[in-house]
């Protein structure tokens, strides 16, 4: 019947069809669509480092990227390098379309940004640090594969900006579990880019709110504010996130891809503008005797809990 | 008593005193507005093209647009040529204050730029198109009048946009009506000025996942992110869609039109300092082999279909 | 164990320890607060003018202004010179960290700017007026201090202003009393900064709409659209705005300044830099003849209401 009726089916079509040159789907896609509401994750290339486990299913061009660094999935600078070397060989991986991270360590996403990694070290190691925790932001926030969140655990601070840099958060429904920008908690501010990040999530005035409070939300609360999409039970967050990234697949790459890069361009450009600017105000900050010793006792602290 | 407490009256007070020269009130709109809740449509004056049809009430100072270009109402490049101009009349025209768009063709509102306008033409017809959907885009989003969608049927892409740069929404409540700016689903994108209309009306992240999904919202899920403002039985919408102007029209226009200028000029602006970067884009994108390849297999569908 | 799991409670040890030394903590705050839920406001030091009403607590550091200009807490200039010495005598307190605003007049928290302060004057009163009312924006919008605005009663236009500009609002549940900025009603126009200081509290979408329409929200819509963040009963409304206070005070002053900062320096900047325009635009508008007529007929009307 009508042009505007059909059209909603024409993206899948176009997506099997491979009529646009620029999309990058792997030739066996369209029948693993086919076969299953959601997408199979065998046959299956791993890749591990220490710190994150990398699986790419070729067939539906997902890869899971699963966090395992104990006890908490800091973001060091250990951690930061392996991730973005994964995340690039991905990024170039023809075979990969979509990539969903989560954590491989019970009740934690991840707990951010590794404060030993700023707290005694050289003015060129906060540089260097923060260089990484720069680079781990443009890459994922910029990035042309779909990235979906599958939060299953705590996710403060730098583990919330992970996951507010993917295109879609799916997080585990447990109370117990939260999730928030809580800089301000920690005597600290979180930079422009965390906070143009979160504001493009769930908009100014929550945004105002929660990072002058630093405000953790549990999940139900995270859901209700918008700074995460979608709740499910733990033992269904796989097979959701996979669901999901099917949805987003469905859609022809490059169309996807152009839109994305319309979206956020303005938000990435304002770092890379900025980028060296931002590292020395952060050396700056974190080399106060002030903050040191702030985060020395908090250090302490955080031992004597063990 | 108090001064705050009589305020809300001042504006049908100015409205009527006629005491602001800038004011457009057509002499007999005071006595329109207070012999009922809506507005009638009787005495009118009318003036039609071939593809639409315009129905001015001189008394209420509303204009009725109706979209008669069947089967889908799609924005080529006459019916745009007509739009513009039929509105342009409206907009010079001292006894028009208001204008509702609507559809006299079935269930649907419009759907959106007529794809026949970009397959096998000249460069020179397709910048000629885009300047024209263009010029319809910046009339309708920078009118001085009032205007209103009342939207009785399907509306994708560039029908949503027209929706999208109205003042005021109403759609029939039906779920088989859907809309949204889809174009992803084609393997299109969605040019700035259509994204920058979205997010002033639903905000950053729903229009950055729906410009991505290129979703179509059935129009209760439509109501739920306020990309309408609300829903009627269709016997009841234009009967609204009156009442609702009726409203906007209790205002003195030269202050609702001096806010309206300053909420839209920045996104308004934008597109008038790169116009012509903005054709040059979209002829550059529509002529590509593998564009035109695929619109050619998306009207092949089409005729099948039929 | 976890770090992240303790994160949340080191923001209220930091403000207890005074590690940071750009904090402002009154030595006695933690033990007040964690005496009581709230804060107790004895013992109090008291400062009052004509129109305003100062009273410190020193050991809580939370001040409480109230209005006491009947009829109406209309801003008018005496009102805001009062105002704007009261706020920089409590910002340069360092015993001071948080103000409460509220009214001591019955039904009415603030009626906004005094109209006779627009009509019959010179063009030199105008600028004054003007210059005063930035002023009184610029300081609450960036101040340094917690702003909480306790609407206890209707708060159009130049009263809405205030409560935007604070960093909370807590609003009588009484649906008698409404806010917004309800100038086009009156036929003229908000300027650009109450303008952006709206679209940063309720979004652009519904600052869009209601600015047009000049909507004035009775508080239970008001609180559904987000232009307060919640409603108690009038009776619960300091013991409330205390409580909410004391949340606020429980973060290091210092990094929730700066995010304050960093969140609003731009709509800040904005006016500083348009400043002069911006009252060269007021006392043209204002002086015209026909917006003269306009502000003296209701002047008239509102003598023969009372």
């Amino acid at each position: 019947m009508a042009a505007a009726l059909v059209v909603p089916t024409l993206g899948r079509w176009i997506a099997r069809s491979g009529v646009l040159p620029l999309c990058r789907q792997p030739p066996a896609w369209g029948r693993a669509a086919r076969r299953s509401s959601g997408l199979s994750l065998a046959p299956c290339r791993a890749f591990s480092n220490n710190k994150i486990l990398v699986e790419l299913n070729e067939s539906s061009g997902v890869a899971m990227m699963k966090f395992k660094s104990p006890p908490v999935n800091s973001l060091s600078l250990d951690f930061l390098t392996e991730f973005c070397i994964s995340l690039e060989k991905l990024e170039n991986d023809r075979a990969c379309r979509g990539v969903i991270f989560t954590s491989n360590v019970p009740k934690i996403f991840s707990s951010g940004l590794d404060i030993t990694e700023m707290y005694g070290k050289s003015t060129e190691h906060y540089a260097e640090f923060w260089r990484a925790v720069q680079e781990m932001w443009l890459r994922v926030y910029s990035s042309n594969m779909v990235t979906i969140a599958a939060i299953n655990g705590a996710s403060p601070a730098g583990g919330c900006l992970v996951a507010l840099s993917c295109d879609y958060r799916i997080m585990v429904e447990n109370p117990k579990f939260s999730i928030g920008l809580n800089e301000a908690q920690l005597g600290i501010v979180a930079p422009f880019w965390f906070k143009d990040t979160f504001v493009n999530v769930v908009g100014y005035r929550v945004a105002e709110r929660s990072l002058q409070l630093g405000t953790l939300y549990p999940a139900p609360e995270a859901h209700k504010i918008g700074l995460v999409d979608e709740l499910v039970p733990e033992e269904k967050l796989q097979e959701r996130a996979l669901a999901v990234m099917a949805q987003w697949l469905a859609l022809p790459d490059h169309a996807r891809q152009l839109t994305k890069s319309m979206m956020r361009k303005a938000v990435l450009d304002r770092l890379v503008a900025h980028r060296e600017e931002d590292i020395q105000n952060f050396t700056t900050f974190i080399s106060k005797e002030s903050i040191q010793k702030s985060l020395r006792m908090y250090m302490e602290m955080l031992k004597k809990k063990r």
